[in-house]
C-alpha cells in the first residue's frame, strides 16, 4: 500500500463544456415544463452538502418522470457531447452533484414510486427518487423493513450510486449487499437491466455491483430492486457513556470480534454530544458515547445486550440507559442523525469537511485515537461520529469557508487521517464515495494499475465522457 | 423478461488458435520443469466435471508458483495472442476449463499458501490454489471459519472466479459477499490489487466484484482476501423427512419468510437419498429430506430449531433426527456432498447434465415441482439436490454420453427448467457460472443490451481475447 502522495482535491478543476443552443432548444421541445433554465433551479441543482462553493451551476435541469424521459435526456445530451448529472435530494458530501464540466442535471425526484413490493420474497422494486424513509413508510404494513440508513433521508438512487451504508450496516451490510438488480440508462441512452430478483446468481459479470458505487459516471440508475428484512421480533436500543474514546472503541472491537450480531453500534464523541444536547434540547452526558441497537427474538436480544454490557463494564462503561419504546428509539436515532447538522450549526456560517475512512476492526483504535489527537492539537473545531462496528468513522472539521488557512489545515488533517487508514489496510472512503474530493486518495489506495482499469471501463462504456464527468477520476 | 429462445450450447464451438513454437520455446526457457507438454498432463487439464467430452486439450501447462510466474506466463501468451486458462482442482460443472480455443493452462495448485490470518479482523488472505477444506484446517486454532461450501473441495481461486456458494450461503452469503479484496493478473500481465481489508468501501468501481464471477475471462486471480466468521458457540444439525417434495419446499419457504437465521437448509429428493444410502452404506428414509444446520448461542439454536420443527410439522414433516456431535455432523454433510457422486455412480459410465436455476423464494415450489414432474415424465434417470433456502436447486440428468438422444432430451429438460426460472424472475445459474453451457441462457436472462455491455468491458480489458476465450460469451 502506497502512502498518499497528494492532498485531496481542494479546488475542483472546472472545465466548462457549454450546452449549445440546439441542445437547449431540443430539451425545451421534448420536455416543455419538465425542463428549466431558471437560475434558482439551476443553482439548487449545482450544489450539495460538500464544502465546494465555487462551481457554476448546470446549464439546465430536466425533471424526469420516467425511464423514457431519462433515456431521451441522455440521448439528446449524447448527441451534443454535453455532460449529464443525476440529482436526487442533494445530500452528497463529496461534490458528486456539482457541474464541474457544465451540462444538464437530471432531477429524479418525480420518479418516486414504489413499483412492486414482493413481501413473500423479501424484495421491493423502486424508482430512484424514493427516499429510504418513504420506502419504510410505504412497506410498514408488510412487517418488513429496509435497513440501510446513512443518516440523511437520501434517495435510493443516490444511495446506490455512492454504495452508501451508515448505521445498521454492521448487521445488514451496505448497498453493495442489498441491491439485487437495477435498471440503468447507459451513456448511449439505452435502458438495460442488471440482475434478477433471485438472491444469488453466477450469470455473467456483476453489472449490478459495477453500477453500485459508480457515482453516476457509467449511467443513470432508473430502477432498483432491494432486499428487505422481516422486522425483528424484538428491538432494544441503549446508550452507554465512557470516560474515554479509547474505552468506547475497545468495547466495539471486542463486540465485533466475538461475533455478537449487534444491529447498530455508533460512536459519538463529547463534541457531538454537546452539539446534540444544544440542538435537540437533551441532557446527555457530555462524554464519548456508544448508541446501540439489538435485533432478534426477545431471548436473543437480551443475550446480546448482556454480553455487550459486560464488555463495556470491562472498559469503564456506564450502565446502559435503555430506549425500549419505538418513540424513545426514534428520539435516540434522530439525535444521532442530527449530530452532523447540530455540529455544523454549532459554528454559524461554517462548512464541514468530512473524513470517511474505514479500517480493519482491530486497527480502529489506532486509526481513530491518533486522528482525534491531531484534531485536538489543530485548534480547528471538529466533531467525531462513527459507524464503528464496521471500522468506519467520520471526523467533521468545521471551517470558515472564507479562510484559506482553515481549509488548508483541515485538508491536511484529512490527509493524515487517510494516510493512516491506508497504512493500516483500510480505505479512504467507507461510504461517501470519491466524488471531487478523494480522486488523489483513490490512486493512493487502489494503485495506478487498478485506477487505470477503472478508467478503461469508463472510457469503454462512456467514450465521450458525458456521464457525470470529472468525478472519481480527475478530468 | 424474455423467454429463452435457444437451447443451451450442447456442442461447444471449437476454434483452435495454435500455440506457435516460439511461445512453447519461450515457456520452456522461462519455466523449465514448471512447464509440461506431456499428453497426460495436458489431458488432465483439458477436462472438468462437465458433460463436454470432445474438446482437444491445451497445448501445454504452466505450474505457477508465484504471482510473477502468472504474470510472465500471461505476458508470453499475450505476445503471441494465445489463450490462457486458469486451472485449480477441475471441479467446474460448466466447461470453464476446456481449451475450446487452444492455449496454455495455468495450473495454480502450487500457489497454495495461506498468506495471512488476521484473526482479530476476521479476515484471511490466501493464494488461489488453497482449497476451502485446507483453509478451514489451517485456521482451526483461531476459533474462526470460512463458511462457503460448494460441496466439492474447490479452490478459493475457482470459487471466486465462478461466484460460488453452496450450503451455508443462506446465512453467510456467497463469494460475492465474502471476498474483500483480490490480486489479479490482467491480460497485459500486470498485477493489480482490488479492494482492501476494510469491511466496506466506496472507493471507485467495485473491481473486486467485477472479477468475482468473471470465470477467468478478465484476468487470473492470484491472491484473495476473505471474510471469516467466529465459530458459532452452538451448532445443531438435523434431518427431517417429508411425504412429498412440496411439503419439504413449503417448509423452507415459510422458514425463510419468517427470517429464521438458519445456517443451512438443503433438500435432497428420494432418488438422491437412495443413491447416498447405497454409496455411503446408510439407511436414511428414502423420502424427500431436508438437511438443516442451526448456528448461534445455545438458546438461539434451540429457538430456531423449535420454530422450524413447528413449521415442518404443519407440512407433514417427521420428527427431526439430530446430529449433535461434530462427528455425526461431518457424516451428515459428507453424505449430502456425496449425493452428486453417489448419483453419478448409480448409473455406471454416465455423465451428468446439471441445472442450476435460482428463483425468488416464493416461486421455489412452482419452479421445482414442475421441473420434477417433467423429469419424471422423461424417463431419464435424475436426482435433485437444492440449496433451497436461497431458491437454488440442481436437477442432475444422468445420461449415456454416447447417446445423442439422451443428451438432447436432457438438454431440453434443462431448457424448460431455465425458461421457467426466468419467467419467475430468477436466474439460469445460481452458483455454477455460465461457462460453455449457458451462453444462450445468459442472453435470454440479461438481455442483449446487458450482455453487450459485458462484452464491451471484456473487449476493453482483454482486446486480444486471450483470457479464457469462448466462455460466458459465444466466440
Amino acid at each position: 500500500m502506497n502512502a498518499p502522495t497528494q492532498l485531496a482535491h481542494v479546488t475542483p478543476e472546472i472545465r466548462q463544456r457549454p450546452a449549445p443552443p440546439a441542445l437547449i432548444d431540443a430539451l425545451k421541445s421534448r420536455f416543455g415544463a419538465q425542463f428549466s433554465e431558471a437560475m434558482a433551479v439551476r443553482e439548487q441543482h449545482g450544489r450539495d452538502e460538500s464544502a465546494f462553493t465555487t462551481v457554476p451551476p448546470p446549464a439546465g435541469v430536466v425533471f424526469a418522470e420516467s425511464t423514457q424521459d431519462v433515456q431521451d435526456a441522455v440521448a439528446l445530451c449524447a448527441q451534443h457531447k454535453v455532460p449529464v448529472i443525476p440529482y436526487g435530494v442533494g445530500s452528497s458530501l463529496e461534490g458528486h452533484l456539482l457541474a464541474v464540466q457544465g451540462g444538464i442535471s437530471i432531477d429524479l425526484m418525480r420518479m418516486n414510486q414504489v413499483l412492486a413490493v414482493n413481501a413473500e420474497d423479501l424484495t421491493v422494486t423502486v424508482q430512484p427518487g424514493v427516499t429510504r424513509k418513504q420506502l419504510n413508510d410505504e412497506i410498514k404494513s408488510t412487517g418488513l423493513f429496509f435497513p440501510i440508513d446513512p443518516g440523511a433521508d437520501a434517495t435510493l438512487g443516490g444511495m446506490s450510486a455512492t454504495r452508501a451504508s451508515g448505521t445498521n450496516a454492521v448487521r445488514y451490510g451496505t448497498m453493495r449487499e442489498n441491491v439485487l438488480a437495477l435498471e440503468v440508462v447507459t451513456a448511449q441512452g439505452e435502458a438495460i437491466r442488471t440482475g434478477t430478483r433471485a438472491r444469488k446468481s453466477s450469470a455473467g459479470y456483476d453489472l449490478t455491483r459495477l453500477f453500485v458505487g459508480s457515482e453516476g459516471t457509467l449511467g443513470v440508475i432508473t430502477e432498483i430492486t432491494l432486499r428487505l428484512y422481516p422486522l425483528p421480533e424484538a428491538v432494544s436500543a441503549a446508550i452507554c457513556s465512557f470516560p474515554s474514546i479509547a474505552d468506547a472503541v475497545n468495547t466495539v472491537i471486542q463486540t465485533i470480534q466475538l461475533g455478537v450480531p449487534i444491529a447498530r453500534v455508533e460512536l459519538i464523541d463529547a463534541n457531538s454530544v454537546r452539539a446534540v444536547n444544544q440542538h435537540s434540547k437533551l441532557s446527555l452526558r457530555e462524554e464519548p458515547m456508544l448508541l446501540m441497537e439489538f435485533h432478534g427474538s426477545p431471548a436473543s436480544v437480551k443475550e446480546q445486550a448482556e454480553t455487550v454490557q459486560e464488555i463495556a463494564r470491562d472498559h469503564q462503561g456506564a450502565d446502559f440507559e435503555w430506549a425500549d419504546t419505538p418513540e424513545e428509539r426514534t428520539r435516540l436515532w434522530t439525535a444521532r442523525h442530527n449530530a452532523y447538522f447540530a455540529a455544523v450549526q454549532s459554528r454559524p456560517g461554517c462548512r464541514c469537511i468530512t473524513t470517511d475512512t474505514c479500517v480493519p476492526i482491530s486497527r480502529l483504535a489506532d486509526a481513530l485515537l491518533d486522528s482525534v489527537a491531531e484534531a485536538d492539537a489543530s485548534g480547528i473545531p471538529y466533531f467525531l461520529v462513527g459507524h464503528v462496528g464496521d471500522g468506519n468513522f467520520h471526523m467533521g472539521y468545521l471551517i470558515d469557508p472564507d479562510s484559506d488557512d482553515e481549509r488548508t489545515r483541515a485538508e491536511r488533517l484529512n490527509h493524515q487521517v487517510v494516510a493512516r487508514a491506508l497504512a493500516l489496510g483500510g480505505t479512504c472512503t467507507g461510504e461517501h464515495g470519491v466524488g471531487l474530493h478523494k480522486m488523489g486518495f483513490l490512486v493512493d489506495e487502489a494503485g495506478a494499475g487498478a485506477v487505470a482499469m477503472m478508467r478503461t471501463i469508463k472510457q469503454a462504456l462512456d467514450p465521450d465522457n458525458i456521464m457525470n464527468p470529472g468525478k472519481v477520476f480527475a478530468v
